[in-house]
């Protein structure tokens, strides 16, 4: 059975604009009850049902401040996916990459698989510590790789912009081409909604570059999204038609 | 108008058994799809209407691993305060202490805020910082404290059990009294769903002693389980025919 309903979470505003006003999507409320800050987009494109969802804002700041991170993304992934039937979840958003793992700025990554950097569990002889860790597949999508040019790799989260020795460690063991503050939090929320799912992920810092991360990303967010912008309609039209196997 | 429906988050099954028993307390199907790992139980309590939430078990996992932490603490609270009214949330569960701020292994804290330790987005120029550390009230508890001889302080969260200086620096600066794994993400869901919330904590080892964590937390689960339960229906008795601004 082809592909009908396509789900995009997506954890900034600056993130997902882009998107939403190319694929001309509306607003729509029969995703989350209009009390929450998070908010969604829909219409159609290629033949596909696409829904676009948003953390929101943080009420608390008046300037506006995104819902950032796993658990605003877990919360909102776990309601939207409740909220119907959906296909296909595809995380889109921005990243840090590894320039040991070919990652340059702009670069666009999917996701293989995704793990946790910041939840140390270590309580011998007990599953918690692998728990903690997480490490979860994505969908695969070899042929989609090839038809977009993209890399694939593990994105590895946490809920901190920075990264100190204890996290490098983590990521190093995840295996890391990526790294994020949403993708593995949207993983496990897609695996208990039993929703396939990957991610795609732009490059706006390099983390194991000279550079802060924050410094980097500030510079390059606008960038990085119009690079979304571009890449995701051609994830969406390869998508069109197909079944998830094919992908 | 007095409270009358109260529901109860619980992280850890070892927490909420003991408690879901004494109350006589059955498998309730409303709250949660079937499909979802989170467990819930109903009946009543002193003319309350009570509900207790766990998070269930990780199913990678044949030995059965709780699902721990903010992730999916904040998606089962969420579910359930959107799955019907509830007047009051209240998160009960074990903790770690800080004897500088007068815990010993089985003292009961009640929550005046929470906060979280291990989310550091340092984005000069922005709120993103104090977003990242999500600084919360909690419901105002000074008769129910006094009542039950219970502590007060402000918890805070990280996923994970154990601490590095960095999450010590940040603790300090959340004027912390006690520390979890869930009680911020709780909070945080409580205040999007706009329902009135503390938490009862029962500290299970000494966070500025000498032994490390995960030890005196594997030795203390089952005696703070056994605190909780004694502790429990005594908040529930004392809730009872209260209006909020009463607690």
């Amino acid at each position: 059975m082809s592909i009908k309903r396509v789900l995009f979470v997506v954890a900034m505003e600056a993130e997902a604009s882009p998107f939403v006003s190319a694929l001309s999507l509306a607003p729509c409320k029969s995703v989350f009850p209009a009390s929450l800050p998070f908010r969604s987009f829909s219409g159609s494109h290629n033949g596909l049902d696409v829904t676009v969802v948003t953390s929101g804002k943080d009420a608390t700041y008046s300037t506006g401040v995104d819902n950032v991170g796993t658990l605003p993304a877990g919360v909102m992934t776990t309601l939207a996916l409740q909220s119907s039937s959906f296909d296909l979840c595809i995380n889109a958003g921005t990243c840090g990459g590894f320039s040991r793992k070919g990652a340059e700025i702009g670069s666009v990554f999917l996701t293989k698989g995704a793990a946790f950097h910041d939840r140390r569990i270590d309580i011998p002889g007990t599953p918690f510590k692998d728990y903690g860790t997480g490490k979860m597949e994505s969908l695969s999508t070899t042929n989609l790789q090839a038809a977009i040019g993209a890399h694939e790799g593990i994105c590895s989260t946490s809920d901190s912009l920075d990264h100190d020795e204890r996290d490098d460690e983590r990521m190093e063991f995840n295996d890391t081409s990526v790294k994020d503050m949403e993708s593995a939090a949207i993983h496990w929320a897609c695996n208990i909604c039993n929703v396939p799912h990957f991610g795609v992920k732009v490059v706006t810092d390099i983390v194991d570059g000279e550079r802060p991360s924050a410094e980097q990303f500030m510079e390059n967010l606008g960038s990085a999204a119009k690079k979304l912008q571009e890449t995701l309609p051609k994830v969406l039209n390869f998508v069109a038609g197909k079944e998830i196997k094919d992908l």
